[in-house]
């Protein structure tokens, strides 16, 4: 592994008291536009000055399947994840339909789905395999194999970088992923592994009891390993892996991160824990409905933005809340002053 | 007072079970987009069709001064109404900025604001009278006032409705607004009034206590009224009666109301008292600070949108909201079904 894809600097944080100002000189109360206030000083940081703007915002969405699937811990059948594929390709998908009525840009990987698509417009393919491991078994993936997916990933976010985009959006694709998620939640903050797991696409009461134990075993099985790396080969998936590679590699380019839920919060919390400044970078977009997500953002210190009781993936609570981090923008480029309008400050 | 503006009729439920199957065939989880799919029932009912569609999204700002603010119910000054109207003139206030994100549009009405603007493009004067009298010493408004201010309301909410709106968004600027939206609140609920009552635009410990104080001697002077029409025109203020008389011609007309804050949500509460299924049409879009709003959503069963900490005003919070409810709509017409993705369900 390249470990300088971990050096995330801290933010300058050079312009804070000039941001305040001009936050708290703006025509409303001191501190009344709440986490709005709170982002336009994080985007004014990142982009060190007062007058931040988005660029090219984009989304990229990376797919993968797990071996563990075939043992039941998900109430969806493996082929689920090449179809939504193609229905990402397709534009029929609820990521497709918010990233749409948004303006955004949207990228579909295939980090490692058990299925040929061949060559397809739209389509990257930087699949690493056909699928992980069964990790009840074995390790989900080699150490080499974490390694290439987290470069690739790290790739693709540079080269959204180079045509020119300061903010970019974080979801996945996996049949299976919420088991992944919820044992690299256990892992990486010792939180009960039965807290961590939920129901994920839509298990019942017998399928949530298999996915504990299933979960359970694996853990056993891999010796409860704690070190981000190792935790991430021993359980996957490829797409967690790829997008954990994306995010940091977005987060030492200083591009603002838009973080979706609970699997994409498993890939920020494998990121936070190899780089410690990387959450500066990140706004958490939503919470999710999956438990374990809560557990996620008390790890990393963070304050979503909105909870829908969401829990599909793909990116979608982001591209959801996306209007509301380009406010905090427009917030204060565009409102007037105490000053311009005129208006008594007291 | 016409009566007739109390006849907001039940929703039509015909569509419920066709709606409900065209959600559930969407691809993905059963329930998995959580309040964007609520909203998508909500709005294609009021519709009364599968395929809703926003025309012209309109917000109206209602404006107002309060006798009681020379006694120090707010921290800011009452010549701060009048010049935030100018400022929402100008297109330089919050709202504006929201507005202009989401491409609504936006009406200013002068209520009742203590100052003179003469004849203003873009400002439609309804004014009722120089600011509400003092309510610790007397009713804010007759009840003839308060009838007038209610069918201006209405008949401004029609002449959008007849060029086409058909969802309408709610804001007010009044200082002193959040201690009427707090008497309305605890007359209209009979929670304590100190649980109603919160720090406004910004009153420090002893500035709350003497709103406090107050209030609780303007409610002593009134004689604890309860019937909503009584209690309106106690305490005010012309903005919030205005709003509330526009909140029941939109909901009469089957116009989707997108309802802001503590203050919007006394004229929601006011409306609901008298027109049983109002809430019908409501989406409440956020959860104020302000510690009233808390009761008056529970007394409306609600289901906010978002809380962001936000505690602004000026419909603010509704503007932000905006692309979520637009989502449910995009949700319903545009996202692929099980069927035309050929995703297999199960």
């Amino acid at each position: 592994m390249n470990e300088t894809l971990f050096n995330v600097p801290a933010l300058d944080r050079t312009l804070t008291a000039a941001l305040q100002r001009k936050i708290d000189r703006k025509t409303k109360p001191l501190g009344a536009l709440g986490q709005i206030e709170t982002m336009a000083m994080q985007i004014g940081l990142i982009q060190r000055t007062l007058t931040p703007q988005f660029k090219q915002p984009h989304f990229v969405v990376f797919a993968g399947d797990h071996g563990a699937t075939r043992l039941g811990i998900s109430s969806a059948s493996q082929e689920v994840t090449w179809q939504m594929v193609e229905n990402f390709l397709a534009g029929g998908a609820g990521i497709n339909v918010f990233v749409r009525q948004n303006g955004l840009g949207i990228t579909i990987v295939d980090a490692g789905v058990a299925h040929n698509f061949g060559p397809r417009p739209g389509l990257v393919d930087a699949k690493i395999a056909a699928g992980t491991r069964n990790y009840v078994d074995e390790p989900a993936m080699t150490a080499a194999q974490c390694a290439l997916a987290m470069q690739r990933g790290a790739h693709i976010v540079a080269s959204l970088v180079a045509a020119g985009s300061n903010v970019i959006g974080f979801g996945e694709m996996g049949i299976g992923n919420s088991s992944s998620a919820s044992l690299i939640t256990h892992c990486l903050t010792c939180a009960p592994l039965d807290e961590c797991i939920g129901r994920g696409a839509g298990l019942g009461e017998a399928g949530l009891q298999r996915k504990r134990r299933l979960l359970a075993q694996a853990l056993a099985r891999a010796g409860q390993p704690r070190a981000p790396l190792t935790v991430l080969a021993e359980f996957g998936g490829f797409e967690i892996a790829m997008m954990a590679g994306a995010m940091l590699g977005a987060a030492q380019a200083g591009v603002l991160l838009l973080i979706d839920g609970f699997i994409a919060g498993s890939a920020a919390l494998v990121a936070s824990r190899l780089a410690p400044h990387f959450a500066e970078y990140c706004i958490f977009c939503h919470h999710s409905v999956e438990p374990g997500h809560r557990i996620q953002l008390a790890a990393m210190n963070a304050d979503p933005l909105i909870d829908l009781r969401l829990r599909l993936g793909e990116g979608t609570g982001a591209a959801l809340a996306y209007p509301l981090v380009l406010a905090a923008v427009n917030f204060l480029n565009e409102m007037a002053s105490f000053e311009s309008a005129g208006v008594s400050d007291h």
